[in-house]
């Protein structure tokens, strides 16, 4: 039997995540003592409550509420928290202390990560954070560091497992939104306000966390820009289908060339989009993600895996514990993160991308030709128009019209002219209604 | 314009991948340098004959034929020479010297790893490897860090691009082995000599170093056992399509419990088998490499990309060289290897699997339970059984007997009892010939 030193572990937080950290800490203890070198030790578990109602197997002499005296006594700190404050200044007194910080905190991160990573750098500490982005699945250190001399062209990422869940239910089974919410619901995969999931919330701030790392460059979480699926109807899931795509919640981010400068700039955004089913993000179902790397070396890489769930997420920070506390036996300073690329980031409008885009016209000789103008006022190219069969009778203000359904793709254009080019349809007199407006990604 | 203090990096050998790195660095120093924190001077590459026609855009007055002195003059020496010597005594001067020593050399690491870990560990030096194992496809750091407070139980891995790409053509053109290799070979993808492709060599030497990431443990390479796709017939891809399986070269690596001390152990074992069509692995096309982790809380990953390339191979060993860098300027020594686990390694017969049996039996009254017989005789459970509708007469010894064909596929097995059986099934009198044994992994 081998006599470790050990190192203290500090855990604040013992919700879904923390309980499950806390057990496998306390099962395979002995098997990471070995792997690292030193002994693993809990010292304690920071809650609000002591005595609270709690269904995971923890040591509850491990308890406290005085969340500063077990940070100030730690090696290493655990924060699983989630939320902003208190959880900003835990981390930056246990990195002023010269702990180093584990954490899974992707809204922290998206709003204060500046900051944080600045502090671990001023006294050698490091801040590891796998569980940030992407649950389970590696994606940090392959975008920290193995593609670290590499230039990252664009991650197209779905991120979010509830949302996935949700749309792969109304592709495969053919449920609603309201549907496959509830059942998403259900099965514990949504929150009771779920606005966080849905409405594309937790996506940007992966997305804003991913930018960040592919790019060197700080990507405020605000500047992504976010649309949820909430608007998402099965009927656009139907017409995915049977033109050969899925419809996915997208996070993008990618290397952007300024229209009107030609300058270098990068673009961050979640929206709902039409992606081939030949692309093998189309193959994600479930609660899965996945994230899609376009490099210019090393070509596409995608990574694949459980996006969320306690024992899954709990992986991905006994990992970041196991190379804090061999960075500890090692000895030496944390490596900094850089962000001295420092790209611009460019709005939504300069990004490039493809629409499609279905309409109600009215079924007149001419009308097409009408339609197609509008695209080419506004700089944009079609590549395919497909008018459905049947025509039906709408009301359009006080008379009636006999219509037909136009589905339009384009060729890529910046979303500027193509948010143009529907503005104008929308008030042409040609147009009924424009139905649908999807962008496509991944080709 | 921020000045940087300059790093010395040595490259030894200009073959596809060294001439890449060597190009990437010239093309994109700068911003690697801001990534770092310093410059990365490449001072020199090690050639065999400096006079050597070359193709590759390289500053011919780097090049040089005294490897000896270029190591001892670097803080970071890259090895992209292959073979085992003089890579090794390279490696072990540099790693004396204090250099951190970045190598794609999967050969050297299968056969020497233990020697040079241990040497990177004595001086506080680090040794990359990220191209040693799936090309472009980060897996060293997910598995080595990112994984290494979970416990893997299963890899299965396509890790040779050669092969996929002919088992590919094979399944989706119905090209034969020999075809498909043809053009594997006029494509570049397959050497003159396609041993260390075919037969399987290559992916056992990834098979040893995955493994012995995975689980921690020592496993040297002649404990791999390895069946190339040398016998994998166009009749034998035909019917796994139409049973719903696609055939793939895997690596496996496994925890594996010894059927009679229950003793924990582990295997590597590298072969042809039956995978799923449902499965993640089934969708990895064309040269793609694919790696698919079983662990115990992050549950099922999956990394996918590029294999080989030298572009795309480049991209990893920029990668391990940012990484090396970083820790030059931080300051502080290396992190080691963990091999602590000490797990045994076990024989392919305690392996558990499934087979899918093809035999053709004589065609009468009764055969299907004689046959059932051999199973159950040793001890296997039969999943399935297809027969086919049509018969047709063949010449057994001097008379010629009408016979059937059966397909059989068993629940999970030792290796050992599967392997018996089919002994068994080709002695058995009802047998005409047993036609094809394929290994189904991944349910």
């Amino acid at each position: 039997m081998i006599e470790y030193r050990n190192l203290k572990i500090a855990l604040l937080g013992a919700g879904n995540v923390g309980a499950q950290v806390a057990q496998l800490l306390d099962e395979h203890g002995d098997e990471l003592a070995s792997r690292v070198g030193a002994g693993l030790e809990l010292i304690g578990i920071a809650v609000r409550d002591v005595d609270a109602d709690r269904t995971a197997n923890i040591d509850r002499s491990l308890l406290t509420t005085d969340a500063e005296s077990l940070i100030l006594s730690a090696d290493i700190v655990i924060e699983l928290m989630g939320g902003i404050e208190p959880a900003r200044t835990y981390i930056l007194q246990a990195l002023h202390s010269g702990a180093d910080v584990v954490t899974g905190n992707k809204a922290l991160l998206a709003l204060h990560g500046p900051e944080l990573f600045e502090a671990a750098e001023q006294v050698g500490a490091q801040l590891y954070y796998e569980a940030a982005a992407g649950g389970a699945i590696p994606i940090i250190r392959p975008l920290r560091d193995s593609l670290a001399g590499d230039r990252v062209k664009r991650i197209l990422g779905i991120v979010n497992g509830t949302t996935n869940y949700i749309l792969d239910r109304m592709d495969v089974n053919g449920d609603t939104l309201d549907e496959a919410l509830a059942l998403a619901t259900d099965l514990g995969y949504a929150e009771s306000d779920p606005t966080a999931d849905i409405g594309g919330f937790d996506a940007a701030q992966k997305a804003a966390i991913l930018a960040r790392l592919a790019f060197h460059s700080a990507v405020p979480v605000e500047s992504v820009y976010r649309e949820g699926i909430t608007g998402v109807t099965a009927e656009q899931v139907e017409q995915a289908r049977r033109s050969g795509y899925v419809v996915k919640l997208l996070a993008i981010c990618e290397r952007v060339t300024d229209p009107v400068t030609g300058a270098e700039g990068i673009s961050a955004r979640v929206h709902p989009a039409l992606v081939s089913r030949l692309h093998p993000l189309a193959a994600v179902h479930g609660a899965k993600n996945a994230v899609f790397v376009e490099a210019e070396a090393a070509g596409d890489l995608m990574f694949y895996g459980a996006g969320a769930g306690g024992l899954e997420t709990a992986s991905a920070v006994l990992g970041d514990l196991v190379s804090a506390a061999r960075r500890h036996v090692a000895g030496g300073p944390g490596v900094a993160e850089s962000f001295t690329a420092h790209l611009p980031i460019l709005g939504i409008g300069k990004v490039h991308t493809r629409y499609q885009i279905t309409l109600e016209v009215a079924d007149e000789p001419g009308v097409l030709a009408r339609i197609a103008n509008v695209f080419s006022e506004n700089g944009v190219s079609v590549e395919a128009v497909q008018q459905s069969a049947g025509s039906r009778a709408v009301s359009m203000s006080s008379e009636s019209m006999s219509t037909a359904t136009l589905v339009i793709v384009t060729h890529e254009s910046t979303e500027a002219a193509l948010s143009a080019t529907v503005d104008a349809l929308a008030q042409h007199a040609a147009v009924a209604s424009v139905t649908s407006v999807m962008r496509v990604e991944g080709a």
